[in-house]
């Protein structure tokens, strides 16, 4: 706003300017006070100029809208998102979250970085300009999330990341994964946290099950907030140390019950929300942070209580001064519930513009232009199927290994079992259903250029009878991750998404079963979310198809290269790598 | 902190590295959750490590304390104060409140800036460089208070606020306090206003009983906050509006009774303190941030959200991240009470160090060199009996006029009354004790070496019986008022004023019955508070036995040229100033 804009507004709060719009008699959810009382809505412009009770003043526009039977409450702020996840571009993300209420979100594009350096972060930037949905930009800290145990498409220091700060619309450094790195005083990672504290940023945290005193250091670092809480008394005790909870439903799971009911033992209690990461399928299906409002509310969470979490306190948190509020001088970015208890968003403004009516897109989102030409990111060297065999430590017999077992909450743990070899290799097909008892091979499969040969582990849990899946979301790093139960499957499936510049895929018996393309870095499509969520879907199906029982099917191994998630992991550099110790361990005991 | 002090304070947080202080076993006022407990608090340097509940962790450090029976409370944040009022320097101003436990003040220095300008606003600056007192600064938005309707020392600009914006430690626009020139858009108010939100500082507003669409515009211009309320209807408009209340108790009065009830029929309640003007001897008397929490206690406030308000809603409000909570990171200023329920500062520490042991002062305050040399601002032109008589319009008879009648709440109001004329001129001497009904002369003297003559008006209320009342404090232009019977005594008054560079002064019978010295731009005291209140005490006594009935008797006249306060004031620039409609009224009817 600038003065002319800003003398205008004025005039037309005090009534000597004609109002754009009115909304008249809607049920104003203040977050302010946490009432609820019928109110008129004056808006000019961009902005919020007069609010009043219902009647109060004589409010005229050319554009009124009845808004009786209907609930006011301001555009909710997503303060943490990874829009990679939900694996389409910002504009095609913003056309699918704008329906459910969503009008600004804090992005962190670690999954594009990992893969495509500052140019893949500056093209989220670009590709988000002038969208009706308000992206704020958190510059990813963890690029790749563990350095030296893994390797990635970039590598982010202090420079870099100090750099990107610089750039407009960015408000904050991203989820800082790296909590051991922080706790153990890590140059690289203090370096980070200083250039967002330099910067004025709001310093976003990552930390499941960190506590005692090592989440008093990473507090103490400079972390302000974690949306990674698992359990009640974590939250309550990182709650009381000052780290602000961000409370979420995610595709990948839902730990509110778990949190919210000790949370709740506080005498004053004041959060913020968010998504992190939704699926197409799961967006169209379940809504976006109209769903994590309708959890708190299923907490006995005041309705007026729940909204002012999903949107004044995020606004305040990255000190967006003019959001998250209906007052004057606010941006006019304004959602009508048809139902609060619901949270069904009937009608959505942004910045004084209709863009949502009865629940749907009444706008054209038109993707920006962007400097990074998309390209295929994924960058191999030749492979052979010797490349997904094991190397066995004697000729033939039985021999004892490490597997990784993948459990239904995503988390892992570290088994042994006993596996048969043949020529000198680990071969699976040598033992029966009862002797595998569901174990499969695993591989990393650099794809960032890197010159080292794929890494081998065993896993267990998957579900996958025959074949294998590959996928080239592999977080953080997304190199190509491949489970199988033979090594030509395996090969197959990679070399397929080489093709495509990478996705998801099922192989079986020497042939594609399944597959949908992501060309955008691997990660992302170009279509809209409906069209994708059809491919997802279908895809999901196949994976159930051939066992897979994730509660993700189509994501069931995009996990497990994650070096941040306890207990053990695959990387690049390793096949099995103890999270908590930050050490590999040796695939035969 | 840097990133080496950053790295061992994580280091000390871990346990890796030795504590400075630890605070055992006390009852943490945690100002997040609300709650209260048994605690252990771990210091490393300036900053809090690590905090426990008591005994969780075996903190070890070379000094620690006992914090049994005692409640560790974040040191209180002052959201505004002129330091002018307490009519000391930033030094002496830091000794007298820390006792008291305010630890953080930001200051408005508009009194100073009146008359000294920039020079003033940076003397505020640089005499509170290093003190133990973290003063922050915010730059006096209305210098003088209404342009066009009285002159002062100086007259700030969007371009001078701009510049002020840019130095260290300024945080904020300071209370604007030409509401109604914003509401009327007025392009200075409205270009100030923008410095500020371009430099990213917090807007301070000031507005009395502003209301309906006139507030709603006053907000809609970036106002966020607001001191002034009277009623709680008021108070509760302007909450819901988005306008942050910082209620105070001031030596001025006390409008929270008339407030706070209806504020707390909000379901939701989070609001800011301050104590915006403190004279000398009520500070020792009364305290200071310490008394405004003790009012919200009063009122059925929980003490833990009463120290919430005062501390961290403070801080966040202006943006100081590591301020306001007791919480590893945070700064380490900490106040120890012995009493919650009475907010007695016992012990309290600024960044780790302690300055009060007991309730007293245990550290030397030493004034840090200022740029700006202090000599007399008080520049009259020549003036004699004449300029304080009132040419009236006709010889002799008698005639109606306009006065100003001043009541106890510091509000005044216009009325009428009938005086005799003699000689061609108003002579109240004329008149017998029930006809003057406690008139008397009153006169605004230009003191920034305007060359205008004084202004002369007729004043109701003030109870002085004889001889004159002057002073050099008179809000905000701070030109010299004087008060007084005869204009023999008034001349004297005004010259004994400029000899001393400035004060409070009575006269009577042709000599000077008592005064106090305030050589510093005519409004401060190089006397330290107990020193100076010895001095302001006697001179009430003074003020009372002449028989002024004010609240605050020394100081009954300084606001009579506060233009911006309802009903009718003096200014400089004419005898009768409408406040409401910003006009000047005939003294004779």
């Amino acid at each position: 706003m600038n003065i002319e804009e800003r003398t205008q507004l004025i005039e037309a709060a005090r009534g000597d300017r004609p109002l754009d719009l009115v909304i008249r008699n809607v049920n104003l959810v203040n977050v302010f006070t946490c009432e609820i009382y019928p109110a008129d809505i004056g808006i000019f412009g961009e902005h919020i100029a007069v609010v009043g009770a219902a009647g109060q003043y004589d409010l005229q526009a050319q554009r009124e809208i009845d808004g009786s039977g209907k609930w006011a409450t301001p555009g909710f702020v997503d303060t943490h998102v990874h829009i990679e996840s939900t694996m389409v571009t910002p504009a095609n993300y913003a056309a699918a979250v704008l329906p459910f209420g969503t009008t600004a979100s804090v992005i962190d594009p670690h999954e594009i970085g990992n893969v495509l350096g500052m140019d893949g972060m500056r093209f989220m930037l670009e590709g988000s300009e002038g969208l009706p949905l308000r992206v704020y930009m958190s510059i990813s800290s963890c690029v790749p999330a563990v350095p030296d145990k893994e390797s990635a498409g970039a590598d982010f220091g202090p420079a870099e990341v100090a750099e990107m700060l610089t750039w407009p619309r960015t408000i904050a450094i991203a989820e800082v994964m790296d909590y051991m790195g922080v706790v153990n005083g890590s140059p690289k990672m203090v370096g980070i946290i200083q250039a967002g504290v330099d910067a004025g940023a709001t310093i976003q945290g990552h930390s499941p099950m960190l506590r005692g005193r090592d989440v008093n250091a990473y507090i103490a670092a400079g972390i302000q907030n974690d949306h990674e809480l698992r359990r009640g008394d974590e939250g309550l005790e990182k709650l009381r140390l000052g780290l602000l909870p961000l409370l979420k439903v995610s595709s990948m799971g839902n730990h509110v019950p778990n949190i919210l009911p000790e949370l709740k033992k506080a005498t004053f209690l004041d959060i913020a929300l968010c998504t992190d990461d939704i699926e197409p399928a799961d967006l169209l299906k379940n809504g976006h942070m109209d769903r994590v409002i309708r959890e708190m509310i299923a907490h006995d969470i005041d309705p007026a209580v729940a909204i002012r979490w999903a949107t004044y306190n995020g606004a305040r948190h990255y000190g967006l001064r003019d959001q998250g509020a209906i007052a004057p001088g606010y941006l006019a970015d304004v959602v009508l519930l048809s139902s609060l208890q619901e949270v069904r968003a009937s009608e959505v403004f942004v910045g004084g513009v209709q863009v949502v009516d009865e629940g749907k897109l009444v706008v054209d989102i038109i993707a920006p232009p962007t400097t990074m030409k998309i390209e295929n990111s994924v960058h191999l060297q030749p492979l052979s199927i010797e490349d997904f065999q094991i190397a066995a430590p004697v000729q033939a017999g039985d021999c004892p290994v490490n597997v990784i077992t993948l459990e239904l909450s995503r988390l892992t743990r570290l088994e042994q079992a006993t596996v048969s070899m043949r020529d000198g290799l680990v071969d699976l097909s040598a033992m029966d259903a009862e002797e595998r008892d569901d174990l499969c091979y695993l591989s990393v499969v650099p794809r960032h250029g890197q010159t080292h040969p794929p890494t081998m582990a065993l896993l267990r849990g998957l579900g996958l009878r025959h074949g294998a899946m590959a996928s080239s979301i592999a977080h953080d790093s997304h190199n190509i991750i491949v489970a199988g139960h033979n090594p030509a499957d395996m090969l197959l499936a990679v070399q397929e998404l080489q093709k495509s510049g990478g996705g998801l895929i099922l192989t079986a018996d020497g042939a594609v079963v399944d597959q949908v393309e992501l060309p955008l870095a691997g990660l992302m499509s170009l279509k809209t979310v409906p069209d994708l969520a059809i491919d997802t879907e279908r895809f999901t199906q196949s994976a159930v198809a051939m066992g897979i029982t994730a509660r993700t099917p189509a994501l069931a191994i995009s996990g497990l290269a994650l070096t941040v998630i306890p207990q053990v992991r695959i990387s690049d550099f390793g096949a099995i790598l103890d999270v908590e110790m930050q050490e590999f361990l040796p695939l035969f005991v």
